[in-house]
């Protein structure tokens, strides 16, 4: 079994390529971890997910946990088994979804106690139950638990859950001791919008010693330029030979500008939440297929993109398959974005690896602000 | 353009094997057609459905018709353009779910006026009308449209909409005249379970003369034995050199005693919507993949199968799927599913060539009755 290891190829401003190797197989970098809340990636067989060139997805400890349950999965092989997908994996802590899904929560210095949204029994996750229940589920990415709080706070609670979750990824740290090769928990850096505090965090992290680390806390609604500011002041402080994981996030402009500004990996479910929603992300930027324009035009939504579905079906036909609802209108639009993240990502590393990732930056920023191909007269 | 035609290759009792050739293909017969309702067959890829084996899926009129419009799927070059299937396709007339689906109905002579369920909007469906639509769909096969009327009812009603149905087939004959080579129109027996007019349909279909038949006014919630009793009285008076096609059946019981009586096609949506509805169709009978036993079986479905779903994927993770309703799930067992009923053809063709049919049928409903595979301990 390889060791858990992250190389750096090429780095390009402040944009990095490299390769995280795990227990099963390599993540090239920057990366783009599609979501599998519940084993499954919503509407998108697993063999596609692979074909649009994901290196790893992610999968959410709160609703394993809960369903099936991390005892049973492990019971049935691990998480790779259990939904088929021999590549490398990282799951969550649960802390966040416990946050924003739960009710009757109850978080003290030992953990976060809450009650399943499944069938209303009450459970408690401490950072020692979040790294075993991780490692039942045979990860290749564990988080440690944090405490996400939602944006605006008072500093006095951004500090607090800060430095709460500090010690919680200590506590992390121990429960994870000696665990198999090839696997690697990640600290996570909070501190909100406060520059002092997420200086502060990333130092005490970096202390205490991981060989990734995560910037947390992002992607709760707050405005781009705040999320690229705190990246801006973290970054610099995680260790250059270290992957950087920017949870949550997010629009393919985001990617590009994360990546701008040092960031390795990268998870949302914006990419199948859109397509199930008859939103299409291409090269002309996001696309409604709803959208009346759509309804007769004969011409696929990218001729030029590297996904099939992209190419072979016509706007008219996904437009009719949104509009009566069809669950193929959700798989196909799904296995598009995914297909144009995976794409948006091989660029950028083919950019980095050549030194043009700003030229490829502005090219790709500009195509979007193109926009769409106008509809047919 | 190859003309249509339809070969008999192999009889074996009243079982019979052959192959039906259309402007868009060759369907080898017994066939089983995927119901493509509104131009998608539910949960699956149509590259999927092509891979278990299917020749021919059946687009709904009704449906096309009202949503994206006949018209509209022409001017975007017709249904196999329009949905990528450029295989055979068999369109119904629209009768039968116009009776099924839309309410304030006016039926007489000249045809049926119905309000549509999508806008509201008031639609009318006259024999000619429904030929032209399916010509403008393009469909290989274009059924007549007929009066569909649920059973049991009084014998004067079955022998009203017999006649009106006959009159109807008549004048679609008339309007499907000069359609281009390779498609073909056919006439419907109708008759309900009334032996002496089931006879007269069939006799005088035969005498307008159509390249092939179907059996109509089953599967509308009759005991299997009078369907069956309905097609020993029917198969018959129909000619020996053209294809007979039962509407709407059924389980894979259904189409094992059909074809034992002598019918060629087929069309369900049962493995679709069992398929969204946790119903798993094998080799062993249905098996309901929501049951608490399958929460924890490591083991496939069918590890026999030649549907790598139903073999790569354990009875705990379909089970997990369906009780987190993820929509790969739905994916999944519906691919089962069509899978299955595509084998079950493919096995049934082959003994009917090799002259085994009955032991064929012997041997299958025997692995039914046995049931599925026990749980573990």
């Amino acid at each position: 079994m390889p060791d858990f290891t992250f190389r750096l190829n090429a780095t390009d401003g402040l944009a990095r390529q490299g390769e995280v190797t795990t227990a099963h197989g390599v993540i090239r970098t920057p990366a783009f971890m599609p979501v599998g809340t519940q084993a499954a990636i919503k509407g998108v067989h697993f063999s596609a997910v692979r074909a649009a060139g994901a290196d790893i997805v992610l999968g959410n400890t709160y609703h394993l946990m809960l369903r099936p349950g991390a005892e049973r999965i492990a019971r049935l092989g691990g998480l790779h088994t259990f939904m088929n997908w021999p590549h490398p994996i990282l799951t969550d802590s649960g802390g966040f979804q416990v946050m924003s899904l739960s009710e009757l929560r109850k978080l003290d210095e030992k953990g976060v106690t809450f009650r399943s949204h499944i069938d209303g029994t009450m459970v408690a996750l401490s950072p020692e139950r979040s790294v075993e229940v991780q490692n039942l589920l045979g990860s290749d990415i564990v988080m440690q638990l944090d405490e996400c709080i939602r944006l605006p706070a008072p500093r006095e609670e951004i500090e607090r859950a800060m430095r709460l979750s500090l010690r919680w990824a200590e506590r992390c740290k121990r429960a994870f001791e000696g665990a198999a090769p090839g696997r690697a928990l990640f600290g996570i850096v909070q501190g909100g919008d406060d520059d002092a505090l997420r200086v502060e965090s990333a130092k005490a992290l970096v202390d205490v010693g991981f060989p990734g680390y995560a910037i947390g806390g992002l992607a709760v609604g707050e405005p781009q330029a705040v999320m690229l500011h705190v990246i801006e002041v973290t970054a610099p402080v995680l260790p250059a030979d270290k992957p950087r994981y920017l949870m949550g996030v997010g629009t393919p402009d985001d990617l590009l500008e994360a990546v701008a500004r040092g960031v390795d990996m990268f998870d949302c479910v914006m990419p199948t939440r859109d397509g199930r929603h008859a939103r299409a992300w291409t090269r002309h930027g996001p696309v409604n297929v709803r959208n009346a324009r759509h309804a007769e035009d004969p011409r696929p939504l990218d001729e030029e993109s590297p996904c099939e579905a992209a190419r072979i079906h016509s706007r008219a036909y996904l437009h009719h398959l949104t509009r009566a609802d069809e669950i193929l209108g959700q798989m196909l639009l799904s296995e598009i974005n995914l297909a144009y993240y995976q794409h948006l990502m091989q660029g950028m590393r083919a950019a980095i690896a050549e030194g043009r990732f700003a030229a490829f930056r502005d090219a790709t920023r500009a195509a979007w602000a193109r926009g769409d191909i106008p509809a047919r007269d």
